[in-house]
């Protein structure tokens, strides 16, 4: 066959952006709704947009910054060519992931009121808004972490064996905005939330969403920030990261592979957006289907074509079956994550429920049982994955290859990373449904209206819930990836083979233990910056609140002041914890040198991922544990049971919606990070 | 010199039992005061004996069940002579650690009357008997571990080469029931202190140890059972373990020190001994003094004694003067982890000021900030440990010894236990003035008799959150040690050097993660087990309370119905952690083999580390918060904010007193186990 590789992948990234173009077209152009709808769609729009505009001017300033001392450190160790390299890929990188957030939510922040204008006309329909909205970001967002990694391998001279080692930088800068765009969005949503529930529901009494509340529109403008922005960088750098990881692993096999095994993970991740293009196209439900079915059909539609195409591209570029297997594996292991999440956070199963029961006996019991809930609920999911790992390295050893084994696991990363188009845009399916919900609530839709919008708003609840599992899934995956990567560069630095991180020297053991140490204190950072963000807003919220018109329905509140204080608390409280989780691996680095930092990076990762599970998990059980209560069960909304699981439920918050996806992105950044910095620690 | 160490060793040994026996004989002579008093304390100790007598017949059954275990794995691996020795040591372990458990516990239930009845006449004179008390615990414990490694090693043959690897069952018999009594312990005390409470304090309105509180007597008994002869088996293996862990170590240095660097950890231990009772007897307050500065100049004089101590037998048995800076690092590094506590659980401090202020808020933000703060509080530990490790390995390497760099960091742990008696005296003073105290209160002393002993029992809060931190860090530092037998003990029956623990490796990965994940599924279960024990406690209290005349005070309580459900209770939930924290370290390592065991070792413990802090300091943190605003502070007792810092303390009891102090056997029992059952793992 006499295809070059290269041209498929810029042509499917290509026909990706062109879909999702279509998609944003098709929902710009759909029914806006009444006036009422409108204009809070608009001041969601003008928050959000206030907040993003404000946060990337911050993130364009740390990023310069951190070029010049990227590139310091190369002319630093004598090499000025890599110093130029990767300062370039870096910005490049940082770039490309700022522009994906801001389309996604360019697109998101119009979706929302598009979706809440349709439901009440046909809520099949809404559902198709709000997927098309969201695959808009998914889109995107796995299209260009693609094209801006070929765009750069080509740029720095598409040397097989030399420019995978250059465009680290590419991925560095992605971690880097994605930390940043994370953390700032992530304490932003909670932080509203906290203030708007604290004061609004708890000293007020008025419900949620209520117009009234002067936080109600910081909270909605939450929603995208934190879940649809947030999300998209920290997915955006996982697909760019592992590209090049996998790249670079590739190198290894060059003599074996040739210039295929490089370019295989990008060919791999095209045809994973066709299958999710094709996915994201059958779900079109009918006004009486249940919405989650829809969604999950388009899923399994997904999932079998990328199976299917893996096995074509896998015979086609490498030749072998077994690296099929070993891709199928990352398959079955994205799915086996799905529905642990799904067990540990839905109604149905036993540890929500448990956490119900523990409602009754007040906040104390549920908080300790909610506790017990998200530690007993990182079991399964580290037995998965070093079963996949020890799994796809066996299929990369028999499949004969030298060096197979590590790149068997590669591939089971780029088989869970296939569906990624079409999971981030369930995902983002979940802001865009609950923004409709605010709107529809704000806008005293009539109950009927209502109902039919709860309904899909659960249903994003759900996406949401499960999309975090895919994410910290993909980021164990990928950081094994990434350290066989690091590695190798280390490798390549010094002229002799790293292949040994041996943790019984006690060096290597201290970088260890501060690795670990490391994602719990950046949890404890990221949780007390969405407690001092909240206090601001109560504080502005009550402060509201004593005009006794407001109460009243007489006036309206200051929704803009609380948006303004809240971008500025989310920004200046974002800054320590970022700063922390860059400077602390770099100074570990400097001092203990690269085989105590591989060390560092790979029991910080495994800390980091139970960590994330803990919190993901145990927020996502607390969450519907309340929401289960207020459906009437245990004595319902008002109940004494219903009291303590709304404290459950506000401490989760923090947890699933801050802390946790920061760590996934914290995880991924230590990698890119070390990748970068190498020369350091020499 | 031609003293026979082995000599000292028996000698300062069988003089500290004099010596505890001389305390035991001085506590009991003392006034038993009032028959009120009388009938209270009878109480607690029938209430203690049963379970204590129920628990060690479970642990002796399991006990049992797994010597034959044991010894069948070496039958069946071929060697006869191992099975019989590891079996009998294993035994014999078993023994001396219950033994030391139920001596030190039948003191502190009676030295606790004679604390109440002298606290009207003479606080000074109580603090002194409290004190004397705790210290029949300490000294019999440390003597006794101490007395029992030296006779097994004689028993088993005195060869300075072969007879350290045989005794490892002992070490490992000593975790064995050090988990089971510190597990049945800590689920009985804080299920019957969370059942008191919530019926009691919450639904009831009455105070704290009212005698109309059926669960009264089993919170009290809970003090013993849990707060004393848990830790007492805790600290009875690690001075144990650590002992045979570091005559492994100079098993390797035999060419270069011959016998003297394998009886070194015993004659250094020894000499610790002299130095703790010197201290003890420094404990003698004038009635006006703080008790805790008594306290605190008793531990000096223990901890400089110990210093010259150590000089002295470092040069006499070693002669070299780098060891001994290895063993000051070790005791520095004890009181680092003393003061670092007290800062993050005292409410001078921030971090406790932090969960006083948001407590206002209400108990979400206080859980919030409680969580943070517990978080946080890990970064200062594991930095003193990384610094400590790489310090006194340095140390050992500067000494000029070949392979004395891990002889090094052996000598640094015997250095932080050098004063272990003394610590576990202060740290058993806990659980008797805080009996003392419900004495007083349940017999209805004059108010001015309580305020005095509100002072005592305060101190004794205070000395038993800095005996965790001490407990904790010991742990660490013994872990190490521990690895580094591990590793010799397979090098031995492999006879291949195993030097490298290659954590890049997929399978060792795996090992990793699972070993951390251990940590969290056991936390998870020991939680849960509190949950479910306090479930049925609940029910009988509130079941109790429907006969209006035992609020009214006309009828006296069933307390015995109480202890006997706790008892019930405690040791049905404490098999299924108990279980898995033993069976599922085996199954991992005879699937995965010892390399991946060795780092499910390792980063278990870097995880139970960590996990710990969190736990205990957490746990201290939200206490403290709550006893602040007790005295006043934020509105005071039955505020809002008192109500949420209730919260938070009734969260933090069963990490502090049940999963933390759990997990610190937990950490040393993977490391005796990997031990003893090496040969599975091949």
């Amino acid at each position: 066959m006499e295809i070059d590789p290269m041209m498929i992948v810029f042509a499917i990234g290509i026909f990706s952006i062109i879909v999702a173009v279509y998609f944003a077209r098709d929902v710009l152009r759909r029914d806006k709704g009444s006036k009422d709808m409108q204009k809070i769609a608009k001041a969601i729009q003008e928050g959000s947009n206030a907040f993003l505009k404000r946060q990337y001017k911050t993130i364009a300033i740390l990023t310069v910054v951190f070029a010049a001392l990227i590139s310091g450190v190369y002319l630093f160790v004598g090499k000025p060519e890599t110093a130029f390299n990767t300062g370039v890929s870096f910005i490049f990188g940082a770039f490309c992931s700022a522009l994906a957030g801001i389309i996604g939510m360019t697109i998101a922040v119009r979706a929302n009121l598009r979706t809440a204008a349709t439901v009440s006309k046909s809520p099949g329909e809404a559902v198709k808004v709000a997927m098309r909205g969201g695959a808009v970001s998914g889109l995107i967002i796995v299209a260009m972490s693609l094209l801006g990694v070929a765009l750069i391998y080509y740029g720095l001279g598409a040397d097989p064996q030399q420019t995978p080692f250059m465009i680290v930088g590419y991925g560095f800068g992605a971690s880097f905005v994605a930390l940043f765009a994370q953390l700032g969005g992530g304490i932003y949503t909670k932080a509203a939330d906290v203030g708007a529930d604290l004061v609004g529901k708890v000293e007020k009494g008025i419900p949620e969403d209520d117009p009234r509340n002067p936080a109600v529109v910081a909270d909605l403008v939450g929603d995208n920030v934190g879940d649809c922005a947030g999300r998209g960088a920290d997915l955006f750098e996982s697909t760019a990261a592992e590209n090049i990881g996998a790249m670079i692993l590739g190198v290894a096999l060059f003599p074996y592979f040739g210039v295929n095994g490089i370019l295989f993970p990008l060919v791999a991740r095209a045809f994973g957006l066709i299958a999710s293009i094709a996915g994201i196209f059958m779900v079109r439900p009918k006004d009486t289907d249940d919405p989650m079915k829809a969604l999950n059909r388009g899923y399994y539609v997904a999932f079998g074509l990328s199976a299917a195409f893996f096995y074509f591209v896998t015979m086609w570029m490498l030749n072998n079956v077994w690296f099929f297997y070993a891709g199928l594996t990352g398959m079955v292991m994205s799915l086996v994550f799905i529905y642990i999440t799904q067990y540990y956070t839905e109604h149905k199963y036993r540890p929500v429920k448990m956490i119900v029961e523990s409602s009754v006996t007040g906040p104390a019991t549920n908080i300790i049982t909610g506790f017990a809930v998200a530690l007993e609920c990182t079991a399964l999911p580290i037995i998965t994955i070093a079963a996949s790992l020890i799994l796809s390295f066996t299929f990369g050893v028999l499949s004969g290859v030298p060096n197979g084994g590590l790149y068997g696991t590669a591939i089971a990363t780029m088989g869970m990373l296939a569906t990624c188009a079409y999971v981030l845009s369930m995902d983002t399916f979940g802001p865009i449904a609950d923004n409709a919900g605010g709107i529809v609530e704000m806008s005293k839709a009539p109950e009927e209206v209502r109902k039919k919008m709860d309904r899909l708003d659960a249903v994003g609840n759900t996406t949401k819930a499960l999309t975090k599992g895919y994410a910290i899934g993909s980021a164990a995956l990928a950081a094994f990836l990434l350290f066989s990567a690091y590695m190798g560069d280390i490798s390549m630095l010094t002229g002799k083979p790293f292949t040994v991180v041996n943790i019984a020297n006690v060096t290597v053991f201290s970088g260890a233990a501060l690795g670990a140490m490391l994602i719990f204190l950046f949890s404890s950072l990221a949780i007390n910056a969405v407690g001092k963000t909240a206090q601001k807003i109560i504080e502005e919220v009550r402060r509201q609140f004593q005009d006794k018109r407001l109460m009243a329905g007489k006036i309206d509140p200051d929704y803009a002041k609380c948006v303004d204080i809240t971008t500025k608390g989310a920004l200046r409280n974002m800054v320590l914890p970022g700063i922390v989780a860059i400077a602390f691996p770099v100074a570990v680095g400097a001092i203990l040198k690269y085989e105590a930092m591989a060390a560092f990076l790979m029991v910080g990762t495994i800390a980091g991922i139970l960590m994330a599970l803990v919190m993901n998990n145990g927020g996502g059980a607390w969450d519907n544990a309340k929401k289960y209560i207020e459906l009437g069960n245990k004595g319902g909304k008002g109940s004494d049971a219903h009291k303590a699981a709304v404290v459950g439920d506000t401490v989760g918050d923090p947890f699933k919606d801050t802390a946790g996806p920061s760590l996934h992105v914290l995880i991924k950044l230590l990698a890119t990070i070390t990748l970068v910095l190498a020369p350091l620690f020499i």
